[in-house]
């Protein structure tokens, strides 16, 4: 790691408390002409005085200085360099000019650089957390590409926060040799890898973007956000990564043709993640819904037909079956109101009625898990007989709802999207593989089946449904 | 409280239960023939037992007994009776005769009814928690009306924990007596309301809608969502309140003449109440932008145009002002883009520029307060002085930058709404009046802001702009 620093607030500094924090499994060496030592390891004043063999290097100098540590690289043979450093072709003519000195250095002496202006990257597999931002992702099958620094940070510590793990994340920088397009070719490829998330500003929509995308698409889904979509938002991103955008119906005619999900927020794009680590492809786009509640039916129902997704009337079979498990004024039809029943037993007979019907292709619950927490304040008048009566009512069925739920949607290959108003630890972490997944509201629920609904008819349009998850 | 129980499981028992636990300031007298104490509250028989004057009636009996309990109200001269029970006209038929016997009487007697088959009634001056929701809302200056109880419900729980205070709340359930025009009309009267929230299913959208909801939209700003937008959801809304739905376009075409502001999720609406409870009305649709990275700056930017609103590119005075606050590859446009840059002073001196600059009406912000915690896990090989460096490092200026931002929005009338990658207890909670309102992403502060000038834009053609915050 070149410009590695002691003196805290320098980023050299930071990211290498990141890398030694998230337990990086291989060697760090420290390089800076200045100090004998940082964090415990010996520092060498330059690259040339390192005794070991290296694999890439991290490069966080001033950006004058690039260029000879690109020499001493090449003069060690290091194949990968990581340029940290900004104040390259983003910035001007002058940083341009730099930028090309390095990718000719770099291309004479046949290394390859990430960035330079990129934020670092991660990779689960050896804990290396060469980051800017001080998260520690947490590890799984999600991997992502961001042409921006910031946006990509943002997923990493949501993804921590709501339980979505990533495998690879590079912040792509400014793409002076290796491109976006490289790393979705390579992300198609990596085992570890089965979710794609992109956040794209300048890329040529071309026919490499499109073959590549397409082909990868066909592995496994690539859910995007395309920034610059209007005017004021390509001048934007003129003045950041350097790149030129360009017309939005360009890149969504590609972004359609080429499989992959456009998205338009952040959270979306969480969302999209969440639903494809963990839910099988849905072969259509009709929906059952059941709630505990009317409200929440009638919003997930219109939300449904807002998205192109259909809402089909439950056939008399079901609703006799339904007529012997709910009182008589439940709502005869889809959505199911399961009106004020709370119990665990006649939501889990419903639920095996709508994911076998064969009408429908993914079933949205809301209120499955729900359990209102009570808090006492100071003005409490509830006596403490009364408190140990609400608490012993308070049934949690949440492990016996979740592992049948789970067994549903591994037998019928249906998902099984949930509306949970606050997310619970059990839900978030751990349990990889089909499982249901919740949202703490309607809205982003049928969202997030949409861009599964959208994959599921581009894999059936292509007829290469088979074997995808 | 008619039907009140001493068995958990009950809703006669959840609802005494929460009155309790919110600390009602009135007293309560629990009615049922099997019970001599609820909750250590002396239990009596009947309503004709009860030996003081009774300001309102809380009903949980079976639909069934409703009437009598009625008749009993009408003997003790009880003006008020909120019917939570169900299984009225939203049933059928029968339903429906029996609320027309119940409505009868309550004319009769010159009773007026919330209900019935409502949740229940919010109200936080006399600490009035008579609601089937375990949730106790956070007291504020937000009022509610929802044709959903579990909608509602939703609403109170997301603001307790998104810091959303509420005045008063009603599940106007069937609305065979009051309607929801009436709880308009009276939140519009109402001197503790300053932002009134609806969530309507059912509703004429007639003359007396549009002129009641004007009258009060030019007093304070109304947000609505309207269940029941597409075939799917109105079908659902048939089942579910037993009233009509009616075309989309109808509606849209009278809250717009009304003023009032629909979003059309329940994640939304919340997040217009924290804007308007917090931010001064812009006079336009003008909006400057600031970001500690380029991603969101494009985003933000992207979601402006996308909603209708202006990002004006800008001026040189101001451009060459900001080039003496950041290092020389700033974005040199609007969004500014501050790069690395992470002090507090020369952000805080763009905001003066920004708040003062007269060709915009509002500022968005992402990063201004963001701090990004630390976690140390096994893994991790920091040495322990370096975890001091880094704790040391981490400068927060919360309370420094909020307080300049409060005085900024209150000197210059623009809203200042932020993107906060995680909510803060400091910001959530407390401080009433204006002062920068977070949202954890660009697409959520930009949609609320987006609301906040469409109100302004409706107060503006109206000409009444003046005194209103």
């Amino acid at each position: 790691m070149v410009g590695a620093s002691a003196v805290p607030g320098k980023w050299g500094f930071t990211i290498l408390f990141n890398i030694l924090n998230g337990g990086f499994t291989g060697k760090i060496f420290p390089v800076n002409p200045r100090e004998k030592s940082i964090m415990g390891l010996p520092c060498h004043a330059s690259l040339m005085d390192i005794p070991e063999e290296i694999d890439a290097a991290l490069i966080v100098t001033p950006a004058q200085a690039v260029p000879a540590v690109i020499d001493d690289c090449g003069a060690r043979g290091i194949p990968y360099a990581i340029v940290i450093t900004s104040n390259f072709s983003e910035t001007g003519r002058e940083g341009a000019r730099l930028e090309r000195i390095v990718i000719d250095k770099a291309r004479e002496y046949g290394m390859h650089i990430v960035g330079p202006n990129t934020m670092g990257i991660f990779s689960a597999n050896s804990f290396l957390h060469a980051l800017m931002p001080t998260v520690q992702p947490l590890h799984g099958s999600v991997s992502m590409l961001s042409q921006s620094g910031n946006v990509g940070a943002e997923m990493l510590a949501r993804g921590l926060a709501e339980g979505v793990g990533f495998a690879k994340f590079v912040s792509s920088g400014n793409e002076a040799d290796i491109t976006c397009v490289d790393y979705l070719r390579y992300f198609g490829e990596d085992e570890a890898t089965q979710v794609i998330l992109a956040y794209l500003e300048g890329v040529k929509p071309d026919a490499d973007l499109l073959s590549v995308a397409r082909s990868v698409s066909l592995q496994k889904p690539i859910i995007v956000v395309k920034g610059g979509r209007t005017r004021a938002g390509e001048k934007a991103a003129a003045s950041h990564t350097g790149a030129m955008g360009g017309a939005a119906t360009i890149y969504r005619g590609i972004f359609r043709q080429a499989g992959m999900i456009e998205v338009t927020s952040s959270q979306r794009l969480m969302d999209s993640a969440r639903v494809f680590a963990h839910c099988p492809i849905p072969r259509g786009n009709r929906v059952a819904i059941i709630t505990r509640g009317g409200g929440w039916g009638v919003m997930a129902a219109d939300a449904c037909e807002e998205n192109g997704l259909v809402v089909p009337p439950l056939p008399q079979e079901i609703i006799n079956e339904v007529d012997t498990l709910l009182p008589p004024y439940w709502s005869h039809g889809n959505p199911i109101d399961m009106v004020a029943v709370t119990a665990a037993e006649p939501f889990l007979k419903c639920m095996e009625l709508l994911t076998n019907w064969d009408g429908v292709d993914a079933v949205i619950t809301a209120g499955a898990f729900n359990r209102m927490a009570v808090t006492y304040s100071e003005r409490s008048r509830v006596p403490a007989e009364c408190r140990q009566a609400m608490a012993a009512s308070g049934d949690d069925r949440f492990a016996t709802v979740f592992a049948a739920l789970q067994r549903m949607i591994a037998e019928t290959g249906k998902p099984v999207i949930d509306v949970m108003l606050f997310p619970r630890e059990e839900e978030k972490n751990g349990v990889p593989g089909y499982r249901p997944v919740s949202f703490p509201n309607t809205d982003r629920a049928v969202q997030a089946l949409t861009a599964l609904v959208q994959y599921g008819t581009f894999l059936k349009t292509q007829g290469a449904a088979a074997g995808i998850s």
